[in-house]
């Protein structure tokens, strides 16, 4: 069996690049990823601008008696100028008149019928915004492919940007498969039948990705319902996702389906998911997860999330350092990603898995409150206490 | 002015607790906000469980030649039962048969007929999920005021819910204030007009809490609109957020507003945020934040988020420490909340503000990219590269 990394460039090198762009006005942006370059057309401040409110003076005036000739509200278009001795009051964000080069703040003057005296003298150039104080002209300021939160938003709003272009919702179908699998909602009939939570858990991680769900109902180990739901599903999702029925016993016919096609991932040395299968029919991708949730979950990340990054184009870096807090073994002889939690201590990340539950892949909360994935070399049998290792944000 | 700490405590200590719950179905529960504990009823797995493809067999017979008896796929709920030297053939995911107490898998089987012969033995217990190996009955599995993310909500579709209760969405409405403020979608008409972010930074920052909020349409500085735009969003909203108006200049209508009822905080020693004020009118809390994009967004973390996670009851930590790279200077006689970046290197979180523009709070663009607040206390003029210092997330 190839191992991880070998398995994920095989998969990267055959995904095709993502490139359809969907309009969205910006409050409904957030969370989606830029699909442009975002560079500004002119400096902001375009003009000086005042950031207190204050009196607009000629900083070698700081000594006389000013006569204030005028009073700048924010938003004032008027152009005005001042001579020796006079100032402007000049509110927070309004811009600065001609002559002047410096703001004294309010609180920083005595006031004197149409004069001001300064108590407090400033520096040259005090609370004045210079022209590109934010941003010059042609600067950079998001590049394409940045995931949108409030900052940038806030940042495509200042520019005026009230519609973005952004890269639309690859639609991803869900198929759950297994004989003893309930769906959401439905009524438990006898003792062997379990609620499946693997329709929840990869729908609610694909929208955390980007990715617009279709949950299809589940569907029993029966070759024929599980081919005819993935042949509905190829025609209109973009990719698809199915979890349980790929280990190599009696049942797993989706092993044969995969078949047909052309395999990508074959099973990887790894725990969990070692029966991992990737298969492309008719141009459009095939997940085959395993069926155990925590198993699912742990796949989705490592081989999914990283295939819809590479085909978004985003940058981004999944893997982290943390210093290990007590002993881990490993239990077989595959690269493991075993459940860990982290923690902030005085500055440095100290990441465990003695917190966890120790079982079968099977165990979902072991990836709850806030849980990591550890990992452990292929050739390594466990690592010791304050050791350097890398883990997987989920 | 009172410190920040001092402001925060006054405000927390007055604020109401948030006992509104709304049922919504697991598919819609992502991000949301848990309102009770989940217990588990009964133990998981109930049975012990097949964790593999294998046979089950009694552990003392492993050395034998072994009859196949039957088959259980996942999902049978036949009672099997098998004697000395017999096995049943038991899939992933299915009840293990009574009298068995270890899993061989197909691997390490050599088939004959209906006969198996161990080719490599197993522990006993082997590949089999005992009864309570995920959860015990009564074990706390999620606590009252958890944040619903993929794993929790995989854990609650586990236990066979498909609706839950969470807290209802807080309606809060935003009313960004400034005359030289175009709204979002508006035509400039002159120089001096900018856009505004607040609207849409503080809208979607407040998606990201827990909130619904309302974007009102901006108002000019003019008291009668301002009220009459307050008056309307204290019948329907919650809370209340306004952006701009509230320094000490002539045009600050604002104060006057909120000067009509109870105020809580009327300005603190911080920086950015100085003139932030929290009022109390008809039971409903108003936020009034400063104009500046920047310390908008900042004082919306520092107060009305901490406000916010407060009510709903919830135990988060904001603050963590990290290393400083480069040396920081104060700029201002105030406890600082400046922009900075974190990078995690070899498990140590370093912390710097070298990588931000300097300048006024009006730069917006030294939020993006995951940046974060470093606190700078108010009796320090800066802190030293290499010192521990503490930063909030944003």
């Amino acid at each position: 069996m190839k191992s991880y990394n070998e398995n994920l460039q095989n998969l990267l090198n055959l995904a095709p690049k993502w490139d359809f762009i969907e309009r969205v006005s910006l409050d409904r942006a957030l969370g989606r990823i830029l699909a442009d370059d975002i560079v500004a057309k002119s400096p902001y401040p375009a003009y000086p601008t005042s950031s207190m409110d204050g009196y607009a003076i000629k900083f070698t005036n700081q000594n006389n008696k000013i006569k204030i000739i005028n009073i700048a509200p924010a938003g004032n278009s008027d152009d005005i100028a001042i001579s020796e001795n006079e100032c402007v009051k000049t509110l927070t964000g309004a811009l600065v008149c001609d002559g002047a080069d410096t703001i004294v703040p309010i609180e920083n003057v005595k006031l004197s019928g149409e004069y001001i005296e300064i108590t407090r003298p400033v520096s040259q150039g005090f609370a004045i915004r210079e022209v590109g104080e934010s941003y010059k002209e042609s600067e950079l300021l998001l590049s394409s492919r940045t995931k949108l939160g409030y900052c940038e938003l806030a940042l495509l709003a200042e520019l005026g940007y009230s519609y973005i272009n952004v890269l639309a919702r690859p639609r991803v179908a869900i198929l759950s498969t297994g004989s003893e699998v309930l769906d959401i909602g439905q009524i438990k009939e006898h003792k062997a039948q379990i609620y499946s939570s693997n329709s929840i858990s990869i729908s609610s991680l694909l929208k955390d990705m980007g990715c617009e769900p279709i949950i299809m109902p589940i569907i029993k180990d029966d070759k024929q319902a599980i081919q005819t739901a993935l042949q509905n599903a190829l025609i209109s999702a973009d990719f698809i996702i199915t979890t349980g029925g790929v280990s190599v016993g009696d049942f797993d016919f989706m092993r044969d389906i995969t078949r047909e096609s052309k395999i990508i991932i074959d099973g990887a040395s790894i725990k969990p998911g070692r029966h991992i299968k990737v298969a492309k029919i008719n141009d459009k991708f095939i997940f085959a997860l395993p069926g155990f949730a925590y198993s699912a979950m742990v796949t989705c990340v490592l081989f999914f999330k990283e295939f819809i990054e590479h085909i978004f184009g985003l940058n981004k870096k999944n893997r982290f350092k943390a210093i290990l807090k007590d002993n881990h073994t490993k239990k077989s002889p595959f690269e493991e990603f075993s459940a860990a939690s982290i923690t902030n201590e005085n500055g440095t990340i100290k990441i465990s898995t003695a917190t966890k539950k120790s079982g079968s892949s099977a165990i979902v909360g072991n990836l709850i409150n806030g849980g990591v994935l550890l990992i452990c070399p292929s050739d390594k049998d466990g690592l010791k206490a304050g050791e350097i290792v890398e883990y997987i944000e989920i």
